[in-house]
């Protein structure tokens, strides 16, 4: 297929940044007070064109798909947790549910290719791919051309998404070893430190699980590093493919991204490889308590809101977050001035 | 007077944290997997005595008082700011009045002693104990009596609010400076430990600061370490003695109370010298980007939700954390368990 990848605008103007900086400097406050919040507002100002941003119809879309590797052994949870969690999801009991009701921001599901047929729902959209990846340990997940395609679903998906900001989660049994494989096979680093718990292994299993990953990354040595898609279509997933297109399309439509946890990071660290411009419109909502998101954050120069040792997906992390980028927000659009509150400036040093 | 210091009763019984632990854990989600969320949703239920804890009408109160300290040039600001910036959270332009205002919680700014007359205002409670503490570094702040009745002060003020969450802001130009003092002369930490920029010192200003704070705890070495509240009427502030009693309050009447940053903690470390089971009610918001917080949180054994370079006060991390808190209670009451949602559980490990 003849894949376009959506242009993004590299934001390299820094007349904004300052005209941002400018404005929070002004308000009453001791110079620097609100910390990573004021870096926050910037950005946020930066990406949306203005200095005085309004977060409009936040879109979260949970991208859900299964696993091929998760026949090795490789999960603590079986495969048919994936399509019971995304009844979980539609039927509103999962976390990230619950949050995003709190929050009162849209959720909707992808399948992407999850092993199971589901009934229609209004907040559920196909675009499957399979049933579940291929076992990625000893053949391709996918071919390269469905994995174009994948991409291409995920364009589309946000495409047709309102507002400007964008909040993605994902579920997928076996989709931290995707992820991992990813992680290691883009960015040079040993398998072990791209390898962690996922939904809850034991350190024997977490030992046989990075086994069998490396087993995996030597099956597909000849893959060149250097070429994202042809290692995605070899690691999978489904779901993770399709969020490298929505992440490259969100961008280029000029949205915020609101970055979860470590499945999320690996999809940016695919897209980024597309269009490193990508990561000037990500937030990174939070510190994944799962063992490599640490690096894998350094890896894409991401400061992380929360470190709460959160380690669930779906995006819950990102809606944790979410309240935050609000409060950036409203302190660069609500506060006084010094001026305008008749506040006197710093006298001493 | 006669302080009559409201009995907090002591979280001892296990059988509800037990509870809702096993509640937690049987929620759609891996174990342990919403990190320091579940712990935060354990505690608000043992707080509040239920594994359906609903927090309700949180109350926001900002302490705000002048200190006679400020003479000997330890703040970045002139003493006016402190009415002034009283004036601006009432007119809703502070940091603070806008996070208040995003999450729909009540603010109410208390005079504990302003140099300063405003004009009656309906969310500013006068409770006024004089223009601003005395100079401490040269004599005491108040006397004890002064003191006692700021503490019966700030527990009349929590008994007239409505809700079941407390969260303490303050403004006080100079009061870095008696909640360092307090910080050092009840734990015997070094002075210049718990000494940092305030609302922004250089460092030739922080050496002086912590010139005079040790000139003062020179001039106090006779007041006894094991007497709160003989300490805290040699250091001040009319702010921090009104926030002892709110505390003290807030906890015997089983409330959760949401700690902000340095001053907040400042004042509980003096009231967990009177009753240490006040520090069973509290959730720490945030690590603060001043100096000796750090420190004083592990002193506390209190461990933040945010770490994000706050120091502003006011409330304001306060506000930033408080949606987390309500995301613990959704997680408790509204997400689905494994047998409602139909989810397997963990096959492997």
């Amino acid at each position: 297929m003849n894949l376009a990848i959506p242009k993004i605008l590299k934001l390299e103007d820094l007349s904004l940044v300052e005209q941002l900086t400018a404005k929070i400097n002004n308000k009453t406050k001791p110079l620097g007070s609100l910390g990573q919040l004021e870096s926050l507002a910037v950005k946020i100002g930066n990406i949306l064109g203005t200095t005085t941003p309004c977060l409009t119809q936040p879109q979260l879309v949970v991208y859900a798909a299964d696993h091929g590797i998760v026949k090795q052994g490789v999960s603590a949870f079986p495969s048919d947790v994936t399509w019971q969690m995304v009844q979980n999801f539609l039927a509103d009991g999962a976390a990230v549910s619950v949050l995003a009701r709190q929050h009162d921001v849209s959720l909707t599901v992808v399948d992407c290719g999850v092993k199971h047929v589901f009934e229609a729902h209004p907040r559920l959209i196909v675009k499957k791919l399979g049933d579940g990846t291929a076992d990625s340990s000893c053949t391709v997940a996918m071919s390269v051309e469905v994995c174009q395609q994948a991409v291409q679903n995920g364009i589309e998906i946000v495409r047709a998404l309102p507002g400007n900001v964008l909040i993605l989660g994902e579920m997928g049994i076996g989709n931290t070893s995707a992820a991992s494989l990813l992680f290691s096979k883009l960015s040079g680093i040993d398998i072990e430190q791209c390898t962690g718990a996922g939904t809850g292994l034991d350190s024997d299993a977490v030992i046989h699980k990075t086994k069998i990953l490396r087993q995996a990354l030597e099956f597909h040595h000849t893959v060149p590093d250097d070429k994202p898609l042809e290692v995605l279509a070899a690691t999978g997933g489904f779901e993770i493919a399709t969020m490298v297109g929505s992440l490259l399309e969100a961008a280029a439509s000029r949205r915020v991204i609101l970055v979860d946890g470590f499945i999320v990071s690996a999809a940016l660290l695919v897209a980024s490889r597309i269009d490193s411009s990508v990561l000037d419109y990500c937030v990174f909502a939070h510190r994944s308590g799962e063992r490599g998101h640490t690096i894998l954050l350094d890896h894409l120069k991401g400061v992380p809101l929360l470190d709460l040792g959160l380690r669930l997906g779906e995006g819950s992390g990102a809606m944790i977050a979410w309240p935050l980028l609000q409060s950036a927000c409203v302190i660069l659009n609500e506060m006084a001035s010094f001026e305008a509150a008749g506040v006197s400036r710093e006298s001493v040093s």
